[in-house]
């Protein structure tokens, strides 16, 4: 337990607080136990969500190290902290969906869980202010987001995490309907998937009930949002007896 | 004026009817006044928009042909009226844009008026009921909308048409900001450039002062909308002395 960091704040956001650390290259993630949606507009406190975020981010993020896809994660090092490498986060959302939900089926009209025939990756504006639109390609040409190379490995990145992640949430009897993903450059240039992935980030559903076991509970007031996020943990962790 | 076509009305769109004809790949298009934005809740009725509008269009498609760009027009056959062939629409608005403006100004939040480096096309789902919304190309794949060659097509003759636009408003000294086409496939499958361009799908602004020349007078309630029509036909069909 570092506790001989220094303390200075960089950002505070919605579910997490990022703090300088000695080392330049480090940062220290606090998960918070705060919940909003929709822009920000519906608030709550939830009692040990930023543990259970935390616990599930560092799970993913291990898994997915054994597959390959390196991430900004370094180690957990408190139940709502990790330090993380610090990296310059490129402001677009990479959605990747499985199944039709939320705003893919409000925008094409097909409804919540018609299986789409193969994976899409989509790409979002990371900006409150604008509602985080969705964005085609030439969106982020024209803003100059990414270069043409890092948006096709971009989609590489979503498809590997989609991948890696559906098989193992498979293992879990959970349908990985959709997640969103963030990406930052490193000191090299090199893309380093980073922020969270959690019950905030991803929709999953019991894949024998279609209970819902993500951020939907809260967004759409179905209660047990901390019951809900506690399954994903302990499905992730128990051992297969 | 052939009077003796049969007169089966095929549809009924916001400002067109189409009409069956003797010839079956032969369609008859009546433009009509009526003005409507914002997916039909604003209506009006403005005397002599369709003829201004057809009449424009017929200017338009007669123009693209000479720049080898091919469309569904055939010919005009009265005030308000023309023949066109007969296509089957793909469900896709192809919007190309050289100034922000309008919804794209919203999406990225770039002011109106503001040059973009370069002109970018976008497509939307051509869908009222789902108020459409912008597609990206993995939802296009998605929905089988367009095969990937279809999409490479549109964008090369949405591209083809404002070059062939632009330079033709800018000697009217009119700055073309963005338009709206529509594209059908005839009967060998071949892409044609079908719909119209027109005030109503198209922003013109005049070079020197800014004015606005087209549809967003009526959106934006600025009056003086057919007035405006009329300016464009006039400046479009006016001899250079």
């Amino acid at each position: 337990m570092e506790r001989d960091m220094p303390e200075e704040l960089l950002y505070e956001g919605k579910a997490k607080k990022l703090f300088i650390t000695e080392d330049p290259q480090i940062l220290r993630v606090e998960y918070k136990d705060d919940a909003t949606a929709f822009n920000g507009q519906k608030f709550d406190r939830l009692k040990d969500k930023g543990l259970l975020n935390n616990a599930i981010t560092v799970f993913f993020f291990e898994h997915l190290e054994t597959k390959d896809i390196p991430s900004h994660f370094v180690r957990k090092i408190s139940e709502t902290e990790q330090l993380v490498r610090r990296v310059k986060i490129i402001p677009l959302e990479v959605v990747v969906r499985n199944v039709a939900a939320g705003s893919l089926s409000k925008r094409i009209g097909w409804e919540e869980g018609k299986e789409l025939p193969h994976p899409i990756v989509e790409f979002y504006y990371k900006d409150d202010d604008l509602g985080d639109p969705l964005l085609a390609e030439e969106h982020i040409r024209l803003l100059e987001l990414a270069s043409e190379a890092q948006i096709e490995e971009l989609k590489k990145r979503g498809l590997a995490v989609n991948e890696a992640l559906e098989s193992l949430m498979l293992s879990k009897e959970i349908r990985l309907i959709d997640f969103k993903l963030e990406f930052g450059l490193d000191q090299k240039g090199e893309i380093l998937l980073a922020d969270e992935i959690s019950p905030d980030t991803c929709r999953f559903w019991d894949i024998e009930s279609g209970k819902i076991l993500d951020k939907d509970r809260f967004r759409r007031d179905l209660g047990g949002v901390t019951e809900a996020y506690l399954e994903i943990h302990q499905r992730l962790t128990e051992e297969i007896t």
